[in-house]
Parts: structure tokens; C-alpha cells; sequence
């Protein structure tokens, strides 16, 4: 594909808060946005030149979309892979394309892609019935923590099993669907690296974040971190690794736990902008939207030099009330998603709080 | 007005790449931009949630908009002061006023105003008709300045008058209407300040910007710029005179002289954001764009404190068409603001290179 010039537009499937800060990165760069969404009123697409209201899997929506976009991408890696598929056989290029989708979308191919590019995962086992789970904690080792295979975002969808006694009924929290148990990592902190693949191969990875998450929810990330020469290294040959063996397009977020050994284990990632990559929209020259949207419009990456030390602090449900006192500090970037209603736990915005890189 | 609460809607009339850019940074703060402009498929509609097409003087349009809008702004200076006067007798907030308006609009009354308020400016005379020119060249000197009193921005509606004898052919450049003839001003330098002011009267400057115009548009802007604390001083006492005497809510560009002496005179002000305050984008961590929609929304104004140097080019006609290479300049952060046809001279974009402040 030729890089796109601007004036093109470039379809986003998904409405959400990462579909608005890419439409926002997008129009920055004089590209056109129409959002696919099956939500009216959508958070991105208040900012987009164009909405499409329809289920991901409307035919006529997605011929519609392959119509006036250039180039297809997605905000969020639970759009059902054969709707990527989809509009590529209407002849729209997507990315990334549908086999990353594919691969996130189920913990078992995830972790089985991983450990088969040389990416450290803990220990995991597959679980299609309650009968699979005692030889499955023999193996790993109790407590373990078992996940839907498909589905499951921020928390959601899991449930750690302490003991072969509370094996079925951990089963039946996860409402009896097809599992995965994963071995306890005895790490000392969760990392993520912010990943981006341009069309011509370059990787480029952004510095390394610190992460808290809160009843499986992120809470806030630090960057950049301190970490080790090693560190950083294994997680961007980590990174890079997965990017290429997918030949993925675009950015991606990928955590992980750092054990005491300073050994890296990939937990998990997504082929989309991540939340833990909202410290680069004020402490990056190029932020993870705007990386994304040259890397699909086939521009070259730009660079992800830190400018600026960012703590980044979602604001869920009623936390964004405080934007008022938030507005008010001056150190604080804020960042709020235009979302009507402030259901508790719900991302409705995040702040940055910037210090100097040095000091 | 009480601070609005982000989901607020704030409208904007005009729809060129100042209201696209107000519409990014309306969006970031959780509002809803709705634009009202002539010209459908205009630059800053593509990035709003709503567009309201039609003249400016369209009273239905009008109530429609003041209907949706919790506040209206503008993005130039050229929207009828009448206009925004009407706004607010339907009961809308305005901001700015139209004080502000009536007075950029008309250099006669800008410059008596400046004067009025301790801003000093060159000498000038009114010029009604071509018998006005003469004794106003006696007075003031050639050569000296003739503009229109009204409507002329990027260097149109202005010509130079070198001598008595071309007294008349220039009014007939000008297309014979009221004018004012400025005094010639012997200066090192041109520079402006973007300032802003909130609601509770707080004024705020960004840092002095050094400007390079061309054939009466602006070619580049570099900032923060080197001058004295006493320079500084000076335009930021002259600034904070004119928004605070306009009552004036929002962010405005002052442009001024430098001479040899190191006083600034006032060449004229915008009451709008401002090209020589495109910088501030990618330059400070709260830019122009962002803190007049605070100021307009009665929020705290943000810190104006540079975060790095930036030399700001303007991508004019097909300069812009160099997308591609500038792009892949690492230090090159580019703005491209989404219009059809790459008319020649026509601001398509800019492209703002950064580099460290110290060093």
C-alpha cells in the first residue's frame, strides 16, 4: 500500500475512548474519520467526520465503511475477527489484519503464539470441562487463576481457584465456559511496553510504564520507569517478536510481570492502543494514537522519545466529577472521553501529571 | 456563568483550521463542538459533533445554534460584531464579547483604542476620501502605510505609498474605501504574545514569539524567543491592558514592532487564537487551542509554561504537498488541517520542529 495522503479517510470499528483519541490524532494529521460503531451517540464518534451505526456484523454497514474508508482499523480487540476478514474481501485494506484479532482473542492461541515466537508466558493449561481443572492445579500449583479463553477485559471473566475444593465452583463464576488456567506469576511488578510496526517492518517501542491495576482494572501507570538496560531490552525483543511474527500493523500494548529475577513473563496483549500507553499523549512527541495512525496510513513511525516524566491516573465513574479541581493543577493534563454516564468503574477520562524527566 | 461541566456544547462560528483546532481541544476536555459556518464540508465541521451550515446572519441558524450551545466563540475576527450581539440576546453566553470584535475589526477604532489604553502604536491618520492622503503624508512621512479600515487580513486591503504622486493610485488599490495610513515603523523585529484571560480576570502569556511574514502572511514563528526581561515585561503589561480594558474572555494575539530602542509598539490585535500561537501546540504543556476553550468554559486558565523550542512553519499551497518528507523528520511535528483544494498561498497546514529549550 501507498502511504496514505491526507485528505484520506480512515475507518475505525469501534466508538469508544480509544476510537476518539485516534480520531482526534487522525484529524491532526488531516485525515478524514468515519467510526463503525453499534452505539449512536458514541463517545468517537462526536469527533469523526462521519458515523455508521450499525452492528460489526451488518453486511451492508461494512460495504458501506469499505466504501469511503482507505484504510480499516479497530479500537478494541474484541470486533469478531471475521468482520476484519470481512472487509478485506470487499477489497479494503485493514490493519492490523484479522489473524492478530484472531490470536488475542483467545487466551489458549495467545499464550500458545507466544511461547512459540521465544515470549515467557507463566504456565497454563486448558480447561474445556470442570473434569480438566485438578490435573491442571496438580501441574501449576494452587492458588491459579482461571480465564474464560474468550472475551474477558479488565477483570472481568476470571476468578482465582485456592484449592482442588473450590475447583467447580470457580468454574461455575466464570459461567461454565471454555477456560484457561494459568500458574500464579510470583512477579514484583507489572510492566507494559507500547509497540508500534510501521508497513515497512521498523519497530519502535516506547519506554517501558509501571502498572497498578485495582480489582482487575488499571488504576495508573508511571513513565517512564526505571528499569534495567536488560530489562528494557528483553521486553523490546519480546515486543518486536511478536509485532513481526504477526507482520502486525499498527500499535500495540503488551504487559507483563517482572519476576525478582528480573525475568520478563508476557501476561497478555492487545492489538490496539493500549491504556497504559495514555502517558504519551503528554509526555511523548508522538503519541500511541497518532503512532498508530501513521503506522496504518503507511507513514513512517515517528519517534517515541520521552519528553516529559507522566503518571498517569484513570478517572472512573464519579472520579471525573472532580474536573473541576483537576482543571485547577497545574501539573495535570486531563483528558476526559465526552461519555454520558458515569457508571461506576467506567473509564471516563484519565489525567496526566508531568515532572521533569530529570530530577 | 458557573464553570461548564464537561458534555457542556460549545459553539463555534467559523470553520476554518483555528475552530478545527478549538474542536480537538474541546474534545479532549469532554465537550461537544457544535460549528456554524457558510461553507459545508468545512475544516473544523469534520471534527465536530454537530454543523450548522448557513450564513452568519441566518437568524434561524442563530437560534439553532444558541439553542444547542452552552457558550459560543468564534474562530476569526470577521464574523459580524451584530452577530454575536444577537447571540446574546438570545440568551446565549458569548465569549469573547463583541466589544472585542467591533473594535479589532476597524483599525481606526483599534488603534484609538490601543492608544487610550497605553499601548502605543505608530502614528496614523483617518483617511475618508483621496483628498485625506496628502496632509496625512505630510504628517505622518513616506513612505507610509495604506490599509482599509476594514476586512483586510494576510496583507490584503494594504499598500504601501511611496510618494505624494502615488497618493491616488494607491487609494484606488485599496478599492477607494475608508482607509487609515499608518506611519512606517523602523523596527528590528516583529513579535507577538498570545495572552488569555479567564472569567475571574486572570491574564496568562505565553512566551514571546519572533514572526517572519512574506507578502503580508506569516512565514514562521520561532518561540520562545530571546528578549529582555525588560521586552517581556513590556508586552505582557501592554496585553493584559488591552484584555483587561475589553473585559475580554478568551485567548487573543497581540502582534508588535520592536524597535532599535527596545520599545514595542502595537501593530494589531486578533481577538481569536492565533497563527503565531501554533507553537504552543507542540511547545507548552497547556496550548492556545486548549486554554481558550477553559477560558471560554469559566475553567482555571492552564500553565503557559514552554516545555521545549519550537520553530513553527506555515505550509502554504502545495508546500503542503511535501507531507510525505516532513513526516519522516523526527524533530517535525505536523499539523494538517484537512482542506479540498491546495490554492496557492492557502494555509493548508504548518509543521513545528522542536529542540530542547537549553542548548
Amino acid at each position: 500500500m501507498k502511504p496514505l495522503s491526507p485528505g484520506s479517510t480512515i475507518g475505525v470499528l469501534g466508538g469508544g475512548q480509544l476510537g476518539r483519541m485516534l480520531a482526534l490524532a487522525a484529524a491532526r494529521l488531516g485525515f478524514d474519520v468515519v467510526v463503525m460503531t453499534p452505539r449512536a451517540d458514541d463517545s468517537a464518534g462526536r469527533v469523526a467526520a462521519r458515523t455508521i451505526v450499525a452492528p460489526y456484523d451488518d453486511d451492508a454497514a461494512l460495504a458501506a465503511l469499505a466504501e469511503v474508508a482507505d484504510v480499516v482499523t479497530f479500537e478494541f480487540e474484541n470486533v469478531p475477527a471475521e468482520v476484519v476478514g470481512k472487509l478485506q474481501a470487499l477489497g479494503v485494506e485493514t490493519a492490523p489484519g484479522p489473524r492478530a484479532l484472531a490470536v488475542a482473542q483467545d487466551r489458549v492461541e495467545e499464550k500458545t503464539f507466544l511461547n512459540a515466537v521465544g515470549a515467557p508466558t507463566v504456565g497454563f493449561a486448558v480447561i474445556d470441562g470442570p473434569a480438566d481443572i485438578l490435573p491442571a492445579l496438580d501441574k501449576l500449583g494452587a492458588p491459579a487463576l482461571l480465564k474464560t479463553r474468550r472475551e474477558g477485559y479488565d477483570g472481568k471473566g476470571q476468578t482465582w481457584i485456592e484449592s482442588h475444593a473450590d475447583a467447580h465452583a470457580a468454574f461455575d463464576r466464570i459461567g461454565r465456559r471454555p477456560a484457561i488456567l494459568e500458574a500464579r506469576a510470583d512477579f514484583v511488578r507489572e510492566v507494559s511496553v507500547i509497540a508500534a510496526r510501521g508497513r515497512d517492518g521498523e519497530v519502535a517501542c516506547y519506554p517501558l510504564a509501571e502498572n497498578h491495576h485495582e480489582g482487575g482494572v488499571l488504576r495508573r501507570s508511571s513513565a517512564p520507569t526505571k528499569a534495567s538496560a536488560a530489562t528494557v531490552e528483553q521486553a523490546e525483543t519480546i515486543a518486536a517478536r511478536i509485532l513481526t511474527r504477526l507482520d502486525y500493523v499498527g500499535v500495540m500494548g503488551v504487559e507483563m510481570f517482572e519476576l525478582k529475577s528480573g525475568r520478563l513473563l508476557v501476561n497478555e496483549f492487545a492489538p490496539r492502543v493500549h491504556n497504559t500507553g495514555h502517558w504519551t499523549l503528554d509526555g511523548c512527541e508522538v503519541d500511541q494514537f497518532e503512532q498508530h495512525v501513521r503506522a496504518v496510513a503507511g507513514w513512517p513511525l515517528g519517534p517515541t522519545t520521552p519528553l516529559a516524566h507522566v503518571e498517569m491516573e484513570n478517572l472512573l465513574g464519579e472520579e471525573a466529577d472532580a474536573w473541576a479541581r483537576l482543571a485547577a493543577e497545574p501539573e495535570a493534563r486531563l483528558w476526559l472521553y465526552g461519555k454520558g454516564e458515569a457508571r461506576a468503574g467506567r473509564k471516563m477520562g484519565h489525567v496526566n501529571r508531568l515532572r521533569p524527566l530529570k530530577g
